[in-house]
């Protein structure tokens, strides 16, 4: 870490630590929280220095611009630790760059590198105890910015509260999932905030959800807001599928999260000799697929959503089966994703940062 | 106030009231807020009885679903005093409607009208020296929702937090507007949350807004997200145009909000004779319309705007400039709409409602 930031971040500790009290066994998707947190502050035009308090309750106006309009970005991303006790971050400068994509789009300041990983990895040498290594578990963290400052105005914030929190966690979903692939409502638009991973972005895909839920789906395919004919991301994950042997995804747009596991699979899989597809994939040719037997997987990717296999998919008031088969995509590039960050592996590319 | 539900709401009061540090000659807009807030949380599964409470801060956890997805919806009304000291509201059922309307799309509990209503009129008696009697000045309300439940998962919420807050205020925009029409960034979706006062519809809007401001303009008018080619509103205020002495406001949809502002002009406009139409507006049809002199006037209509006279417009680099006309459709039926609002003419609407 350089000197000139690292000096700068206090550390209060807790006095008790609550980590006796967790199942690690036992652990839930991101509602366990370690003892501390980062958090930074932005006023008169500046990031103040990061510093590491105990985890606990933030106190807000009731005029905050976070309750009235929306300004609140996030990043996901996970802690690994290997075999040996080392601690392992995947492309974490991808989700720092990405964080402040999204900020600028929605008017919220940019923050410095150097404030982003330096805090992340104080913050984690720290919490080091609370990376879990039971299978499929890890610890779940969650950098967001919010609008912090007060006002009516429907006009951006002048305050800001960048924070990191920790949640060691198991797997975000359970088994396989059936999605629905969504034909009225929309998730974003173009000229929108869908590639930014905004707040607001989330809230709006809960209601369809919710009844795609009740009719037994997890999760909806989203489809593009103009003709609901082309395929685009799942909210809490990009969508591969799989004709023949060829593993096809949607390029990212103004509406499409540019998600890191996304793009990792597409280099994982082009390295593996498997032929990727990068392109509009419209829902007409998924179900053509599925008729003529030639669609063999579709599978989600993203940071909590690792990659989920996906079991079958409903549209327009019909069911499509996929195949179960031997040997998938899916599970051959889970295992070499996961291998890597969890220094398991080689990692050929590049994408394993150790915190130490 | 039906007993059922006053009964319940309790009101801790200040021990000393603030008002008299606050210059109401010069009121800005939302910054000032009054000495109390109604406070009413839902939990497992139900919203406990309202509470008043002095105004001040809320605690929430870092894990709060507000934070990291967006659920947040609000809405804005006005309380007016009259020559008599009366307190008078604007169709405030229609408030109490839309609020449920949008916390329905963004998958959060609805709330029951006797809630809401009873709620807001104690808290408006309490805080009746607060509001404003000076020239275009009310006490702006603010109700609003948000989650307040913790957990990463990317799912709704499992607890709600309403607020009522009040703030005198001035008016909103300062003198006339020049907006830009915009081209390339979008507001909503088709299928989307456009048509709710929710959150993130509005911080997607800053950065668009901030580039427009730079070009000189205050606010930039959306247009429809696939051809960018219809008008649809301008994010703070619904869009009406005149061309010749036809008045023609956009109808509402999914992507545009059902402004009660908008739908009051339209039934005053009607009741006074003038021809209105509710339908699409092309761009081409409002710059032909400029280039041929029948465009005569542009205003924007919302309960913080009021009715917004629009100077002029820019599109495609170019800027086109609205006539100066006396006797605009605009000052008319500001003034209609703002004398019901006041009580300064006959309600034959039925719209005001009073306070006491």
């Amino acid at each position: 870490m350089s000197l000139e930031v690292s000096q700068k971040i206090t550390i209060q500790k807790v006095k008790n630590s609550k980590i006796n009290q967790v199942d690690f066994n036992n652990l839930p998707f991101g509602q366990v929280y370690t003892d501390h947190m980062l958090v930074c502050d932005f006023e008169n035009g500046k990031w103040s220095s990061p510093k590491i308090v105990p985890y606990g309750a933030i106190s807000l106006d009731p005029s905050a611009k976070i309750f009235h309009y929306g300004q609140s970005v996030f990043e996901g991303m996970k802690a690994y630790k290997d075999a040996q006790d080392d601690i392992w971050l995947f492309r974490p400068f991808d989700n720092q760059k990405r964080l402040n994509i999204s900020s600028k789009r929605l008017a919220m300041p940019e923050l410095p590198e150097a404030y982003f990983m330096e805090g992340l990895e104080a913050l984690l040498l720290l919490e080091k105890d609370w990376i879990p290594t039971t299978k499929d578990s890890s610890l779940y963290i969650r950098p967001f910015i919010f609008a912090s400052g007060n006002g009516f105005h429907a006009s951006p914030s002048d305050k800001y509260k960048f924070i990191i929190a920790c949640s060691p966690s198991g797997p975000y979903f359970g088994g396989k999932l059936k999605v629905l692939i969504e034909q009225h409502y929309s998730r974003s638009a173009n000229g929108g905030v869908g590639f930014a991973k905004a707040g607001g972005n989330y809230a709006g895909q809960f209601y369809p959800t919710n009844l795609a839920i009740q009719k037994g789906y997890q999760q909806v395919i989203w489809t593009d807001d103009t003709t609901h004919e082309y395929i685009e991301e799942a909210g809490a994950m990009n969508i591969f599928i799989r004709i023949n042997d060829t593993l096809i995804t949607a390029p990212t747009s103004d509406r499409i999260l540019d998600g890191i596991t996304r793009k990792s699979i597409i280099e994982i899989a082009k390295d593996q000799g498997i032929a990727v597809e990068v392109r509009n994939i419209s829902v007409h040719e998924i179900i053509e697929a599925s008729d003529n037997g030639s669609l063999k997987e579709m599978f989600g990717a993203g940071t909590a959503a690792v990659i989920s296999p996906i079991s079958g998919f409903g549209y327009q008031e019909k069911d499509y089966v996929l195949p179960e088969l031997d040997n998938t995509f899916a599970a051959t590039l889970k295992k070499q994703i996961t291998d890597i960050q969890y220094n398991r592996s080689a990692d050929k590319f590049g994408w394993r940062y150790s915190v130490k």
